[in-house]
């Protein structure tokens, strides 16, 4: 059968069983190097994965590691393997896929650099590879990353686990041309701001299989929720295939793009193989089809964990109404309130006026230091005389006013009458309305009960006032990402 | 003694009283209110700080806190102060004054609020008590403020010390017109970067003493070589002087804004009653004067940061050399490069070229397997391959590359063969080079060993790819900035 290399093969790759495998190979593994790859890669499967010891490895000197015999080559293994990962130089990787095509893998993962990205024969060589697994419709990932990590059932990243930072089990999948972006600016900004995490796919060269299909594959996983990309470049047809597919998809999809300058795009080349993209034509193409993008690492954190925590909440909020972005500042600290405002402005967020009634109508809700010390216009600034009661009945208060569409409470816990409570006080007055809140809470230790009191409740929690305003930045896109959509279907 | 209230009383004060207090006398001390303001200072100073018994408190009942007398009024009280806290309402306030002049108290703190910010009548006694105090010559910090942190002499934070985060001694002092903002913008970023304090100032409404005192006081502070203010807006003619005051002082100045937008400059006004500047004007004056505008309270971090480490350099740098702004930027992980030169570009920051002979050179520094994968062109990207040696090499060339002005090093640790000593490994090498370097290395607790070798030998480390391109910009800019002030002298 002859497949044309135009990408047009998409979609018809069964990817469960690489992502869930009942069993692995590994081709290269070292009985001798603890920093071989593929030893690292063997010996995490077999201990700490559920595959334990339906995990193979291959090295010609044959073997054991960890009691467990190592096969002098592919054909003697006395399994078919679900998942295969290929560890050894290119020019060997050639005849190990054929190999283990013909021990009918489901799946093959090639870590190995030195393919496309490396020059003219790597590209051979890797034209080659992707040839014989189309032909046999079997998905590879690679060549050139670190693979799929999706604990309890497979970990490729061939570094050792105790060099990484690791996320908790959530509902966010992350699909990233680059394994070292996956490791450090998306799971270590998920394990920061306590994000889950479903699974992360490094795709690197993207031989065959690419974002498209992944896109395909975590639309119908019930684990996530929100499926973000980091993606240095598409083939102009790619780009294409994925708007189209991103269009069924009701998930929220964010992408955050790598080489957007004229320097950065030739490292790209030299990193992935890949075309960068040209990033404004890209821009408003995706924004069109409803996909949300991120400029910055920091912003690729806080619009993730927005939409992570928001999605949770039951019952759901209705997104039509935060078109505006219409937001409401309550702090206890007066020059927080100026700094957010600042940024807001920024944002192009609106900042609620309020009318001499409802100006008021707060004044007469707090204890009588405030009404003489307070600000009661937006930002409304309680100080630090503020206790848990003002701040409730304010909250309660804001969430009534139609005008809102979203409110930030700077809740800085340092003033005396904040109480470690505040947090649920907060979460049980939130609940009971249509309205996003996003609350700024230091994100460190001793206050961690504060946080989690709100998170458990799906309000999202910022550590800066930054980080608060992009909450709200992404909950107003959100919104105008689904009204886009919604005209291109 | 009629003195104008045109601010021309400047720099006559002697600040080290109040900043280094013998004894205090706190006005306002409840016995029964663990959370009145003026009970948690009076107990801050008499356990937490040298001034121990030296503390005295005032309440109108009398009676005891902590074994220790209240005095009924202040004339009773046994002492001459030093510094005088005043934490009771306004209208009660102007008398206290006027008793603690007459005690010959050198420095006063109002920390209360409700004056000049409140309205008129706010106003009309603050104005009241600032003639009093201009006319004894005493200095006045405040009123609306949280005073003076400078332990172990005086901690005037009315707020709880269990409920803030506090950073550690060092060598930046930190002025700023909302105590909020000290609080958390400044010091939880100070702890979070592990940069030093030398002392903080919380200012208020500064009807007396305002930022150009304190200007002028750290100057001549030995313990301070990085000043950092919040200001939200200045007088003009206070502006002028404090650049006229700028122009002296050798040390590193930055200014960060809060009111940059129209309606964050009313929101200025209802907080400490001032009038916020017009940005735009002010900050192409204050850029002249070679002082440092960073924009974002991220940038502020580690802007204090890069100034606070490097300036402890030895030898110094010499800045003259950095004024182009020409980085190199060294990875391990391909992604972080593109993500890096993407910001660069940004920053406005140039990205040097190599030549032929020096890509050759590079790639012959570097073991085999990174040859054939790693990239040498800007971003050098060594690969998950690298181990220390290839770094050590790479740094040592690029250290003597006279086209590079400063070295970005993303150090991501989790490559199998980057050993825990790699931080010192860099540092050995770095101290022999006038040549600023930037690492970044993920600022977690299994990676504080790297961190801090690099830190103590003054390499500032960055937790995301943006902070080391903002470590960057702020050497850049302070070369620039060094050059402007040359030209104005």
């Amino acid at each position: 059968m002859q497949i044309q290399f135009d990408n047009e093969f998409g979609n018809n790759f069964d990817l469960s069983p690489i992502f869930k495998p009942k069993s692995m190979v590994v081709v290269g593994v070292s009985q001798q190097n603890y920093m071989n790859p593929g030893t690292t890669i063997f010996l995490k499967n077999f201990f700490e994965m559920d595959l334990g010891s339906n995990t193979f490895g291959v090295n010609p000197k044959g073997g054991f590691i960890e009691s467990q015999k190592l096969y002098e080559n592919i054909k003697s293994i006395p399994i078919n393997p679900d998942i295969s990962v290929i560890a050894i130089i290119p020019k060997l990787a050639v005849n190990a896929v054929k190999e283990l095509i013909e021990k009918n893998t489901k799946g093959i993962i090639i870590i190995s650099g030195g393919f496309a990205e490396a020059g003219k024969e790597g590209k051979k060589l890797q034209d080659e590879i992707k040839k014989l697994c189309i032909d046999a419709n079997v998905p590879l990932i690679g060549p050139n990353c670190i693979g799929i990590y999706n604990p309890p059932y497979i970990d490729t990243i061939f570094l050792p686990t105790e060099k990484l930072i690791l996320p908790r089990k959530g509902n966010v999948a992350i699909i990233s041309q680059s394994g070292g972006i996956m490791l450090d600016q998306f799971f270590l900004s998920c394990y920061e701001r306590n994000i889950g995490v479903s699974a992360g796919v490094s795709i690197g060269n993207k031989a065959v299989i690419n974002e498209i299909h992944l896109l395909d594959y975590f639309a119908k996983d019930v684990d996530t929720n929100v499926i973000a990309f980091y993606i240095e470049g598409f083939e102009q047809l790619q780009g294409r295939k994925f708007l189209e597919s991103s269009k069924k998809i009701s998930k929220d999809i964010i992408i955050y793009q790598g080489g957007k300058t004229d320097i950065a795009k030739s490292a790209v080349q030299s990193h992935t193989a890949s075309l960068a993209s040209n990033f404004q034509i890209a821009k408003s193409a995706f924004k069109q089809f409803g996909i949300i993008l991120p400029e910055t690492e920091e912003e690729v954190g806080n619009y993730i964990k927005t939409y992570s925590v928001i999605t949770k909440r039951k019952p759901a909020f209705n997104f039509k109404n935060y078109l505006e972005g219409n937001v409401v500042v309550l702090t206890v600290s007066g020059g927080h309130g100026v700094v957010c405002v600042d940024l807001l402005e920024n944002y192009k967020l609106k900042i609620v006026k309020f009318e001499t009634n409802e100006i008021e109508k707060l004044k007469n809700l707090v204890n009588e230091t405030i009404q003489n010390i307070g600000s009661f216009n937006n930002p409304i600034d309680l100080t630090g005389s503020a206790t848990d009661e003002d701040i409730i009945k304010i909250l309660d208060f804001l969430f009534q006013l139609d005008k809102i569409d979203i409110i930030i409470a700077i809740v800085v816990p340092y003033p005396p009458a904040i109480s470690i409570q505040i947090g649920r006080k907060i979460s049980f007055i939130a609940r009971h309305y249509n309205k996003p809140l996003i609350c700024f809470v230091p994100y460190i230790e001793k206050y961690n009960l504060i946080r989690e009191a709100l998170e458990l409740y799906n309000i999202p929690v910022a550590h800066t006032v930054s980080e608060a305003v992009q909450m709200a930045a992404a909950i107003r896109d959100k919104s105008r990402a689904i009204l886009r959509l919604s005209y291109r279907q």
